[in-house]
C-alpha cells in the first residue's frame, strides 16, 4: 500500500488508542464507529469548522489548531449542559505533513483526554486551498435537561463566565504584525471550553449560549430564540484587563468574537448559587445586565443612556 | 444583521423542517441539536468529506453534489447494517450562490427524506480553495448486532451487490472530455446507498463493507481486519455493462472506486436466503471469491492463474 491517506488516519488511530473515552464498541478503522449511549439520557450533536487564515491565523502552531478545532465544539456542549463523550474529525489539507499531524493530534488529544471524549473516526482529504478542519462532538445530556437558548424570562439576570476581548485583541495583534504577549495569545489559540461549568448551570440557568462571534450577535440570537428583550449594561462586563479603561477597544469585546466563554440567564434566587458554584471551579461570574419583555437587544452606558454596537463577526457579510 | 453565514444556515434550517425524521428534541438553531436515541440500540456514526474536483468534478451540478455528499455517509452506515436517523452539514464554499445552495439543498433532502434523515446542524463557512463538504451521519442498530470487517470466517463465500465500474467508467468519460449518457453518469453522480440491503445483511453476513475506493483496496481492508485471506474469481465480478468484455477496462471495476456497492462475506447456507432477500429489493446479489485461512488479497482468471492488481484510489497517494 502506497503511504497516504490510510496511513494518515493509522497516525490518528494510534494516538486515539491513547485516549481515556468509554463507550466505544468499535472505534475508528471499520466503516463507522459504534457507540454505547447511557440510558437515560439524549444525545447533544454538533459540528464547527475551522479555516486557515479565516477562523485562525496560518502562522498558528499545528497544537494550537488541533486544541481550537476541538475546543470550539465542546464550548457548544457546554452550552447545552452536555458531557463530552466522542468526536469525529475531518481533515482537508493542502500539504499535511508528519510533523504537522503529530502537532495537530498532541493538540486535540490532549484537550480530548482532560473531557474523556474519544475520537471515533475520521477523514483525511488533499485540497489546493487552505485547511478546512471539521471537527463533530457528541454528547449526552439527561433526558430533557438540557439547556437552550430558548428559555430565558423577563426578570431574568444575564450573566457571563470569564473575561471578555482578550482573544480579539490578541487577534488584532497578529493581523497588526505584533507579537501578543503569551497568555494574550493563548486565549486566541486554546481556548478553554466551559464544559464544568456547563453542567453546573444545569437546573439554575433558564437559558444559555456561547460566545463564539461575540456578545452582540450571540446575546441576539439568545434574545431572539427566547422572545425576550435584554438590557446590557456596558459599564459591567467584564473586560480582558488589556482593554480595561481603553474605550476604543471597547467593539472586541462586545463584537470581537472567540472567547468561548458561556452567556446565561438565571433567575435571581439562583443568583449566589450559581456563582458559588462557577467560583469553585475557579471561574468568575458577572452579572451583564437583564431580561424583560419585548425583544431586541439593547446596551446602556454608566449614564443609563442607549450605545450603538454592530453585529459580530459574520465569515460570508458582505 | 448581514446578509451572510446565518441566512444560509436559516435557508438549510427551512428546507430541514421539511424532513421526515423522527427523534429530533432540538433541531438547527441552538448551540446544538439534542436527539432521543432509541433505547436498545448502539450508535453508528461517521464522517465522510468530499473536495470539488478531487471527489466530484467541479461541473457536477449542485443537486447531485447535495445527493452525494450524503450518500457516501449512507453508504457507510449500511455497510454496518445500520438504521440512518440523523446527520450534520459543514459546508466549505468559495462563492455561496442561493440557487447552488437551493439546488444542494434540493438534492440533499430528497434523499435524506428517503431514508428518514434528520439534518439537525450544520456550519457554513467561506474559503478562498475549492468547495470542502463534510458530512457526519448517525444511525442506530441493535445493541451488538452491527456488522462489521473483522468477523469473516475460513469457508465463507465473497459476495457483491449490483455491478462494478459504472461510475469510474463515467468519470473516465468526464475527465477525457466526453459526456457519458445519463444513465452512467448517474453512477457517478447519484449513487445510490445500499442501505435496505445492509438491514438484510444483519445476522447473514458475516462481514461486511461498502466499495468505495475499489473493491481491491475495499477487500484487502475487509481480509486485513477479518485476519483472513480473500480470493477472487475475477471472471465472476458483475462487471457493469458498458465494461463487459473489455480487458482495458477492467481496472475500473477493481479498482476505480465509487461504486458506493456493499462487499461482504456469509457462511455458504446463508446464501440462498441472502440473495432471495436481495433480490426483493430488485438488488442483484454476486458470489465473487471465497475466504481461506491465511492473509491477503488474490486475484484469479478463468485459467485460475493469479494476476496482479493495483490498489485502489488514494487521495495523498506519493
Amino acid at each position: 500500500m502506497k503511504p497516504g491517506e490510510f496511513d494518515l488516519i493509522a497516525r490518528l488511530a494510534r494516538a486515539a488508542a491513547k485516549g481515556s473515552g468509554t463507550g466505544v464498541a468499535i472505534g475508528i478503522g471499520d466503516d463507522a464507529a459504534v457507540l454505547e449511549p447511557r440510558p437515560g439520557c439524549e444525545l447533544v450533536s454538533c459540528i464547527d469548522t475551522l479555516v486557515s487564515d479565516v477562523h485562525y491565523p496560518a502562522s498558528t502552531p499545528a497544537p494550537a489548531v488541533g486544541h481550537k478545532a476541538l475546543a470550539v465544539n465542546l464550548s457548544d456542549l457546554a452550552a447545552m449542559g452536555a458531557v463530552p463523550r466522542w468526536a469525529l474529525l475531518s481533515l482537508a489539507l493542502p500539504a499535511p505533513s508528519a510533523d504537522w499531524l503529530d502537532g495537530f493530534a498532541e493538540g486535540f488529544f490532549k484537550l480530548a483526554g482532560r473531557h474523556g471524549v474519544s475520537l471515533t473516526g475520521g477523514d483525511t482529504v488533499a485540497t489546493t486551498g487552505p485547511a478546512v478542519i471539521s471537527v463533530q462532538v457528541l454528547g449526552e445530556v439527561p433526558a430533557g435537561e438540557a439547556l437552550t437558548r430558548a428559555q430565558a424570562q423577563p426578570g431574568d439576570q444575564v450573566a457571563v463566565t470569564g473575561t471578555l476581548g482578550g482573544a480579539a485583541l490578541a487577534l488584532k495583534k497578529v493581523l497588526a504584525g505584533e507579537v501578543p504577549e503569551p497568555g494574550l495569545r493563548q486565549l486566541l489559540d486554546r481556548p478553554e471550553p466551559r464544559v464544568a461549568a456547563g453542567l453546573e448551570l444545569r437546573g439554575l440557568a433558564s437559558a444559555a449560549i456561547d460566545l463564539s462571534d461575540g456578545l452582540a450577535s450571540d446575546l441576539k440570537r439568545l434574545a431572539d430564540a427566547s422572545g425576550v428583550a435584554i438590557e446590557v449594561d456596558v459599564p459591567r462586563l467584564p473586560l480582558h484587563p488589556e482593554l480595561a479603561g481603553q474605550s476604543n477597544l471597547l467593539p472586541l469585546a462586545l463584537s470581537g468574537g472567540d472567547d468561548y466563554e458561556l452567556c446565561f440567564c438565571l433567575p435571581s434566587r439562583h443568583e449566589d448559587k450559581t456563582k458559588a458554584a462557577l467560583a469553585a471551579l475557579g471561574l468568575p461570574m458577572t452579572i451583564i445586565g437583564s431580561v424583560a419583555a419585548g425583544s431586541g437587544l439593547a446596551w446602556r452606558t454608566a449614564e443609563g443612556a442607549p450605545l450603538e454596537v454592530a453585529d459580530g463577526y459574520e465569515h460570508f457579510g458582505s
